[in-house]
């Protein structure tokens, strides 16, 4: 094995180099935060349309209230407040399976619809599997949003109107069509989904998927931290949690 | 400067050796886990009384109910499962200044008025300073134990049955009289500065005094993420949290 | 569904609670902290021998060296010293698949054979369906004990000399035979087998095997930052690790 | 004290709204990721310049190489490489006051600067106080740079291109000359001191500018993680670090 390298960043006295390219004469002024994202996790630059379309979907992952994360974050940065890494790093951390898991895993079907000679034939079959196992097709369904979620709407538009949306968008669309099938009702397609279609599409590998999601919330986490520095919401959300579970004494969830 | 080394641990094909101990022949079946966590520490073993104190305040710190940091764990454990050290990691990160601060800054007090040739006049200096800044005295007060913190008290009898107690639980009292002398009234001795006074007592550094609740915690916090497998208690601590701060339109908490 | 609770803790003016005892006059003192963190895992009290082999897992697993996680640990904690929780964190967010996950793989095929009619046909049922899919046993070779892994042998002897072994150490026998069968060789059982198996023996369930692994961790790196206090070693670490991978310049790694 | 709420975020069947406004509607495709960012930190829209400088300042942060961050996230990655979210965590955690407070102290420098009858006589009186007390001028010095830092020049360029550059830098630079003064030479200005400069000047407060490093260093290490998943370095990182620190025997390092 050859020993192992890296390309991302070199510095010498007079210059900063990422992958080659001179930071502050090529980069600095030039490209924008999602721009040099983009070159440094793949190695080239992004078109207008995949900066878009990049930027789309860190901006619709940034905020969603106060979730788990948001409210872990909240929590650690009010009892370490000279730590503010460590909250952002407890909000990451409930980034895992739950909140992008069915992205990766719409991700996958995606890939693998898109490799498909027959992909409508291979979008079927793959639906059918996940029914006959009585799982849930990723990508597919909503609690609070029935008809449409605007979000995966306005996503797949973007990919559309750049000149993005490409093989994985149309095998979105081919998994859409059999998971209505299957379900004899039109499912509401959501932001996962749509997600995972057109950062494909835009030249990202699923593999890198949940990073994006990372960065997106990292943002979402430091406004977070920002409203509790001007107004603290931190008691108010620790009693909270804590008052809707109650102590119920020794006996209970001992174990079998 | 001379290169850095280590000294906690050397493995051998036959043989792992912590501190130059055989950890199979010499560790293993010999000593228990807070033996075994003070010679790392330190480089010497602990004696029975020293053990004793360690194992005491391990217990007092492992568990608090359903706080900021349990909260965070159980929160990041429900978005992550397959991650159980995240979780864990989210709630470590919660054991910052507000946790353990107080505790680190009455041992702080103790190792001056220790060290001081006159320890009372000292506490009474030191009392006065920070009542002049009008900041409380770390170690004293609490807001539900009113008259007697129980766990002080029981910490404080075990160094001094131990034969443990020695300058900075000595200390401690001066630093009490102070206190009862400057607010014209006893004040309660909370279990923060009664750890404080034993660790140091104890032998064991007041700069590591956090790795010591950081242990405890997680030994607490792998309790709650069981009780979790058991029966989540999760989605209620996050809505409780969510419910407990409602939206309040854009106007609000623009910088200034 | 009925509203969730929690065991684990209640405080009162004049009591702190664990599972319903009281903390400070039944608690402390009078156990050590394998025997409460065993308590408020399970709900019950561990026998002598059970809190021994607990010991001694948590003794076996807590020092490795300058591992990943005890690297991470350290060149975080020289990052950022006055957030010791953060380092710690670092550290045991290395604890996942590949340090703890072959214990846990292991424990998952104990809990199999140990529940079959014909344990022994199982084993060899598991060890030839791993073999066929090119999988390695969990819980069996080890990169420098060729003949015998020293904590392997020496946990085992510690849950038999205290009446805990039972059917998950008989599962781990038969599995090395069923393994010596497939090699035709003996191959050496190493101490992530043994743990897994003594701990359940102990009465731990497996899904919180990780929870051991951490507590354990988290004490160990706690001696590493003590160590980095006295004599940072750091800087060495680090510049060790970025000489070991030079820059490449640009050409290299483009996504294919 | 009023209750608290919350401005970010509020989710209905058809809407999600950000501070008021319509993501789907509003934000998708007409906004970048670094402006709705400065969006829901401070309640505004940035005008273009201060969007400029905030993507300068973000990616003059993105990366910096092998440092100890992308050494520990690049170790947890290989540790733990179904959760990836640890790995970015594991590396935000030494984002503290080695990596970025220089540049929060330098920004606390520039806000009394900024905020004195006399600017240059404050500067002068800054750098004093701080030489008496034998401690550096955040901002200024550099090991490797020597004559100019180049992201330092460019970035305090980009301010003054777009309109953006004010008191703040007009700070920095009664700073630089209150250093030359002291020093009797110039000293280089180094990228924190700019950072913080051009940050203050586009309406950010000096609070969160931790924040803004982490959402930088979070891009940063997706594209570390990236380079470890196509061709991994860590067991070579790891082995560097190693070797770096070998073991001393027992004798060594024992508490005084």
């Amino acid at each position: 094995m050859s020993s192992p390298t890296t390309s991302l960043c070199h510095a010498t006295p007079d210059d900063i180099l990422l992958r080659g390219r001179s930071l502050p004469r090529e980069i600095l002024g030039r490209a924008s935060f999602s721009e040099l994202f983009y070159f440094q996790l793949t190695g080239r630059d992004p078109t207008a349309g995949e900066t878009a379309v990049l930027d789309a979907c860190l901006i619709a992952l940034m905020e969603h209230g106060l979730t788990p994360s948001a409210v872990s974050a909240r929590l650690t940065f009010g009892s370490a407040p000279e730590a503010m890494q460590g909250a952002v790093a407890a909000g990451l951390l409930g980034v895992g399976s739950v909140f992008v898991g069915a992205s990766e895993a719409c991700a996958g079907l995606l890939v693998r619809i898109a490799g498909a000679a027959d992909g409508a034939a291979e979008a079927r079959a793959l639906v059918g599997a996940l029914r006959s196992r009585g799982e849930r097709v990723p990508g597919f369904g909503h609690p609070l949003h029935r008809s449409e979620d605007p979000r995966a709407a306005r996503l797949l538009a973007i990919a559309r109107d750049h000149g993005v949306a490409a093989a994985h968008t149309a095998a979105l669309e081919l998994l859409a069509r059999a998971v209505a099938a299957e379900a004899g009702r039109v499912v509401v397609m959501n932001a996962t989904g749509a997600v995972a279609a057109v950062l494909l599409d835009a030249g990202l590998p699923a593999e890198i998927l949940r990073g994006i999601a990372l960065v997106a919330r990292c943002a979402g986490l430091i406004a977070h931290i920002r409203e509790e520095q001007l107004s603290p919401a931190m008691p108010a959300l620790w009693h909270g949690a804590e008052a809707a579970v109650p102590y119920a004494g020794p006996a209970d969830r001992r174990e079998p």
